[in-house]
């Protein structure tokens, strides 16, 4: 279902050691807060001992005035069942900084769906290490930053968009970024960095994959939309797709068919982050669709 | 998720019109009884005012020797809510009966993923009105049933069916049953029969479908798993799913390639029920996977 | 694979009774006039009195220079063989009108593959009967005509909509045109207007489709690229695709999915229209991909 | 388009250095010595100095007493083109022997498709390293052949295999055979063993590879149906498929989902090659559906 911007209605995402009594807890909080449950989803590892998820989204007249005494109260639960909780309004909208290099099928494509009332976000940067892409921004009114990278200026070049982020951003995409991020600038946004690649069955390492995909004659192409952590392309699977490819196709071709995959992928993985719908355990995510 | 055919697991389905508080106290309720949930889906079609879906999957101890005191209890909420509900354990498996005619590709697929345990139910008989199926039916033990079907017999053929499944069969799967079911047989079974047709896009009504979908030129074909109603392949939705084909496929290849899709779409859509997931809301269901 | 719009290269379309001989025939002229075939695609409706159709591409060193000898050469096998033929170079690239109403997903689409290299033409002009899309139209230096329509004025909107046309367009693609042309501008535009509309499994007519597909409950909905021809929407389908839905997709959420199923559609339906790759046979097409 | 097994009709696969003039020569001689052309496909890795492949499927009177002719106008042509070939008639029908372990879905799948018409072949034997499948293959006459298989027993029971397949079958198909074959068994059976195998966006390799999957939380799980070779698992692909799966989907789950790809990609992987569908070329498989 689409993202709702809908007025005092609210969205919490919970997980905890799993045990009896907690979708009770949860839903009878709620209810005495005087708040309705639109919807809910759960999930857990395994009844026994395992590590319970829940998504709720909620319509709360005078949500924000009521905000605070309703943290209060899940804070207490939290104690009891050992819970970690995000509760998030619809409003204000999450702000999403996108970064690219010079193919704009991903930013373009974001951009358009951002425009459709598909995206419940502002949009309030674009950063590249190229000036190519500022015309497909700045008439749109978002800034467009122009960041040059090279080996020796990573760290000030990272310093200069970490200072850009700092309280202007929720959310970093990385539309074809061919930059790689270092450790540092990951570790200060944790699961707030997602990424785009290619993927291919089977897997292929190293420069030109989509020559060696072509070589190896797969007949399958994919992409892969996943958080970023110090792992290179190794976080977190938010999403992933794929289509079909004949012996017809040549690599250039294959590049085409990846750039429409990437772009459905990663918008996909955007909006369902910005509709707080993905949780995080471990290595995997927990999507509620 | 697989169905699940554990010792004292239960599964309840549960709509109502929505209002504030029903998670709450079914939660509640079920936690009071010393259930464990397991698993747990909602849906409203409108918060205000429409109508709430709720599964619920659980585990209670002694199961068996507590489920009268759980079905007070929730007859006791339904009332308070206008709630209609339905409790079923995992165990004893639901019974099912086939009907077929000479086709065997659904029966055969049926067949094959009971014995690999993807379906939670004993098949208690095949009713056919031709005798050709017997030999792959009656080396599994499986009672077979050649009641023959003409526009005079018919109604004496439904009466020998009707007698055939009374208290033996909780479920009637028509896989590739070529005689239209009377209103009559229909409605002593309401939501308890499930047909697959095939599908187009367009869709063609008159005979031959498969020779005007090719006539047509359609680039892909589909198949379409339903509940039985009075109207003829008009009755509530349960699963689909397509294939591609091209101008190279004749009407013969456009039928076989139909047969992968009837079998694999029958199979999910009977499946789907036996787990219990399916709620129906008017000419709609509710799947929750 | 992608349209390659290299320099000396050509297409041939060819249909004709089925006979003995025809590849040989075709394939030895080309081979005399020093032509070699890239590609080659065939398709027989039957080998016995059926129709025969076939797709050559080749390289043909000083193309322009030789294409009335080559022109003149197939004439005459023509006759022989009564067959019809086509015969295209990649250059110059075909000229697109197209025409749209408010709706904006698919001209969004089209211009972004157009300026990725992704579709083989020049965009001659925008025709729209509202003004609002003008912004995205002209900004890329394409003529933006508006050109209102009301029951009273069509015939003079047409009138002046094949006024621009002619001389100027191949090919017009209706990009959610949501007027109705008139059987004589149709006629007039033979296999040369392509129109994009929904499609469910099953079908629905009358207004509002997407909430019919809703209530009904439908769990696929696609869209339908074709040949606009006399009878509405019934034309010779290009290409199809679908995408899966639930019930918790509301009417506007399968409205946005069925967006997306559109653009990408009626994309693909026009790049191989401009890559020669489609041959009408009666209400079918034959697509070589 | 289905296979046909009808009389008169036979299939030619080519390959040789791309040059103009291949299709008039080999179409000219088609129709010289008296066939008519029912399908044709080509591919060409590129017009200048690639490689050319060609399938033609025609009809040919009295077939069997003009092939020898044929192919001595055949081996003519192949000298001056450095063209490989083969010439196959549609009768007698390819023989296949299964190998098989204890798993069934596979060997079911081709056991069904067979009686159902779909792959134009004799099933020979079934070859399994464990007693378990004799049920399904012994009622119907096809031969069981138990050949148990350790470490020690590997060399005698590979030339127990050999000896059995000598003479009886055209084509090995591994349905799920838990065991490696040698290097030297597969250096016997070049492009004529085909093997399936799961495939996972990303690549997992080692033990378990469902439960590696399942870690890192894909949401697309894949087979892929490939010729064997020496380098275990990396033969030339001939055909692959995915399924979508999350978060509440187990190990467990994914082996089941597993399963079901796994018997359709090998099951068409089976029928392409016995309808000579399959070119190779190096490391890659040329397909023409």
């Amino acid at each position: 279902m689409a993202a709702s911007s809908v007025r005092n209605r609210a969205r919490m995402l919970i997980s905890c050691p799993d045990q009896p009594g907690i979708v009770a807890a949860v839903s009878q909080l709620l209810f005495q807060h005087g708040a309705n449950i639109v919807r809910s989803d759960q999930h857990t590892t395994d009844p026994q001992g395992g590590t319970f998820f829940m998504r709720v989204e909620f319509d709360l007249p005078e949500l924000e005035r009521r905000t605070p005494e309703l943290r209060a109260a899940l804070s207490g639960l939290a104690g009891r069942l050992e819970m970690r909780w995000e509760l998030a309004g619809s409003l204000p909208a999450k702000r999403v900084a996108i970064f690219v290099s010079r193919e704009d099928h991903c930013l373009v494509e974001l951009l358009w769906r951002w425009r459709a009332g598909e995206l419940p976000c502002t949009v309030a940067m674009v950063v590249s290490n190229h000036p190519d892409l500022a015309h497909a921004v700045e008439p749109l009114g978002i800034p467009f930053h122009h960041i040059p990278v090279s080996t020796e200026s990573r760290a000030s070049a990272e310093a200069r968009q970490l200072e850009l982020l700092e309280g202007r951003a929720d959310l970093v995409v990385l539309a074809r970024y061919m930059q790689i991020l270092s450790a540092d600038f990951v570790a200060r946004w944790p699961a707030r960095i997602i990424n785009i690649h290619h993927s291919f069955l089977p897997a292929f390492v190293g420069p030109s994959p989509y020559r060696q995909a072509w070589e190896r004659g797969v007949k399958i192409i994919g992409a892969t939309a996943h958080y970023v952590t110090a792992e290179l392309d190794q976080g977190p699977i938010i999403e992933q797709d794929v289509q079909r490819v004949t012996h017809r196709d040549n690599p250039e071709d294959l590049r085409r068919v990846g750039r429409q995959i990437e772009r459905a992928v990663l918008a996909r993985a955007v909006a369902w982050h910005l509709e707080d719908r993905i949780l995080l355990h471990g290595r995997r995510t927990v999507v509620f669709h």
